[in-house]
């Protein structure tokens, strides 16, 4: 497939809705950032890379970091995640407390910031220092070994990290939290806080459309686990809009709040898109709208 | 794809687990069916039916009528159903109330009760005759005349219906009910209570597969609507397990408290598994094993 | 206590307000009343009247009438009653659903409409017709034999009764409520259309200032019961905002939508106060002001 | 009144419920406490104490000194304290996270954990060092200069408080915590860890019976403040039961996890029990059940 006139035409596409919704204000680090930026990338299951765009500017991946840190914690521990975070879809906002305290502490799933504080902390554990092993991931998969943390934003996380402490400090009240506390958001804030650019976040996540294979061809998750991971994003990648992420789209994908969406189609290619403006749910406005017109374009959907 | 071969070695596989679980038991008719059936029907996108066990006997559909509903009201009525209820996981059990009232009336999805109560509204309004407009279309697309509904059950079901009673009410006292209440719960239990079996649901669901395109060839839904419905299915189609089904299965399902369920591998086939044994969230034990085991053995997964 | 010069005063005092907030105005014949209007009257001990203003017109009790019927009921059929409805505040508004789903179809108090229903049911049980026994009991102790229902409210209630027919059916799906949910909810709407005057009702609660006992001197109740209702009025006889009402004023009260509101000051007084417009918990906004100057200005508080 | 006498009678009847329910067990320091005490006394307007079995044996105050800082708050900082904490019962468990979310951070009333966390925010603001501000109150008022924490009950309370620091950061999240999350966990810890008798705690709540006026005459509280606490003990003071405590007892009452419930007649006495033995709800068993006596026995009730 031709992706890369595919690409200019979607750029053409969605290029009236770039700047629309707003950015994540939260933190002054994020507010910043210029809203007109649209990139996207498609890297095909060879890890050749097209790109249209600001396709090769870093961003801050926030939540997208999500994907690879439950990826190492199964890949280091194994199915016994599944005891301390669930796999369904929340229903509720992405740092909602109602939920985990009806379920006693296990968050809904480890796409939620409660979920990622579990499957961090296992990491953690697992590792003994989770934000260092998931950098090196990042780096072997992309090639790339200036990928690195913004140390700006992760204290800018912190100092505004109330919302994020309750969580872990609730959790931690069940005994679903292993780890010290403030050294376990520590880590967090700093996985949020990684700069990747378009072309990074596609190779990184190659993995899950070669069904477990990483870059240089180990195996890093069995067949059944890729597709298991997919399945995790769809069902709950999109905070409370992953039903209508699926509905429009059509394709596993994880959403951060710094503008970016990674895509999976499996067995065929990764998709990663890049822009600030958020609708009311956290996404991307035109990175969801660059996936549609993806889709449409292409026939390739997972439906 | 000999799915025959694959079929029996299904139908050996779970052999263990039927009679598993606890069939529904909230209305007579359903607590006496034999927790030792277990049949299973695939449709290939020539309407060529592969079976085992007992794929042609049959069972109370119950929700997985839900479905079919809802793509009569898309094909009658067009986009503006999601006016009135929306497509995201519902993170609650079937029939609860509670998001309801924090979201005004307006369900979560069209598969939960009181989302497939404002479906049938709509289909009723669009057509004067919900229950009899389904039937028709399920005797057309199964080539079988002699479906109907079990009048037993639909009063039985009428009998035990103060849930969705009040389900309906709630929802009319946020004027998201068109239809008089109890003209509604009518045309609502009479669509629970068809009588299909595992061949006649396979069959039935082929439209799914063939992108929207009826059993007589004639287009049902669009490409697009097709594939919408059944993002909608993987996403909300088992009740509160929705994100564990397809964890697990990796397939658009929708699921009974008859112990049936269909799920589609777009582009390939249809399938339905029947077996009445329930786990705690209403879907049928080896039915999930069943599907759980095409998947691995087939390869065919979305993911 | 010169209770006329302290009526006079109120009515002084609170004249700026009356007026303020908004008569109710869900059903027709509700919305139609003179925002204008104030009335207040108190009832001694021996049965002697005092009242200000508009104290002798009738108006529509609304949920004041729950008070009268769960001490009915309890006198009908004793304390078994608390079986099916609690008596904790629900903090809540009175037609919320969502704790009933939690606590299993057993609401908080007799007070939220939940909890009326169910205490209306008991007494449909106890004598066979709720609605007449409650009027009969209204006008011995007023000695008013005109008391009537108004049956355009009712009717009105009834056309427009969706949320309580949900609750009343979700109840009944938990197997709480005995009689038929169309003829219970007719006895319900009726109770709320009872007519009557500040005079009336400050009369007709009397039992409760003197410890059980009715207007001709025979016990309606124990003295502990009659302290009982008192107790469930102060924590739960407003709504959600019971705790304000018991900080402001400081006395046992009950107010319906239609802007009365009865108080108790035990061992003294019964109070009745009407004024249409509401607050945002639905109590009348010139009502509470004078319920608290009352307890001003003759420091007759529980506290 | 003969208290005295009183006081014996209710000994000798609640004897047989000494020993029920079960201590707190959250912390090893609450856990070790000897089931089988039970203790209660009586101070009357003039300072004049009655006792009865462990009546001067110290105990862990724990929430009861919520009423303690409430008071020195609104008496520091006066009503502007409503505007961070509301004053209706919760209908939750003393430390559920779910209203606070619905209710943006602002919790229900001040006797709740995540409300005490409040009041002690802005005790700690008005007078920098919050819990040695109570200690020192409550010195003066029972004229007992040996008041302690007990350190052993702090640190404790510190080691499992992640509930609360949850709690603490949620409402930061919020904007309605002032002061650096840990410094306020200590105070309130601190607090929570005052060892106070029965005779120190009826002592001490004099003011609430005299109408706002100090042990030394001093005023503390207005005549309405002091009736405005009365009200929200009644509402509030003992968890998600004060409808029932307020339906069996029918006087304002605080209870702590220690076992303690002060009680407040109002123009009368001050009452405190302590019986180690909770209820599924966290109030001391002997000691609801030795209140109910007291108003029974007495006819001191509010109603």
């Amino acid at each position: 497939m031709d992706y890369q006139a595919v690409l200019h035409q979607i750029a053409d596409d969605v290029a009236p809705l770039v700047g629309r919704g707003t950015p994540a204000a939260y933190i002054p680090a994020l507010a910043d950032v210029d809203p007109s930026r649209f990139g996207m990338a498609v890297a095909d299951l060879d890890g050749k890379v097209y790109g249209v765009g600001d396709w090769q500017r870093p961003f801050s991946a926030q939540s997208i970091t999500k994907v690879f840190t439950l990826a190492l914690a199964l890949a280091r521990g194994g199915d016994s995640l599944w005891e301390h975070v669930g796999r369904e879809p929340s229903g509720n906002p992405f740092n909602s407390l109602v939920q985990l305290e009806y379920e006693n502490g296990i968050p809904r799933n480890p796409f939620i910031n409660a979920g990622a504080l579990v499957v961090t902390d296992r990491l953690q554990t697992l590792t003994g220092d989770a934000s260092s092993e998931l950098l090196e991931f990042l780096r072997e998969e992309t090639g790339n070994p200036e990928l690195a943390f913004d140390a700006v934003v992760a204290e800018s996380e912190s100092a505004h990290g109330d919302r994020n402490a309750a969580l872990a400090h609730f959790m931690a009240s069940y005994g679903n939290i292993a780890n010290d506390v403030p050294t376990l958001l520590d880590h967090y804030f700093w996985q949020c806080a990684i700069e990747m650019s378009c072309a990074d976040l596609a190779l990184a996540a190659r993995f899950l459309a070669r069904h477990g294979l990483r870059a240089d061809g180990s195996r890093l998750l069995t067949r059944s686990e890729a597709k298991q991971i997919n399945a995790v994003m769809l069902t709950c990648g999109t905070y409370d809009a992953a039903g209508d992420f699926a509905y429009r789209v059509g394709l596993p994908g994880k959403s951060g709040v710094g503008g970016g969406i990674v895509a999976i189609v499996p067995g065929h290619c990764t998709l990663c898109v890049w822009s600030p403006g958020l609708d009311a749910r956290g996404n991307s406005v035109a990175g969801v709208a660059a996936l549609d017109r993806f889709t449409t374009l292409t026939g390739l959907s997972v439906f």
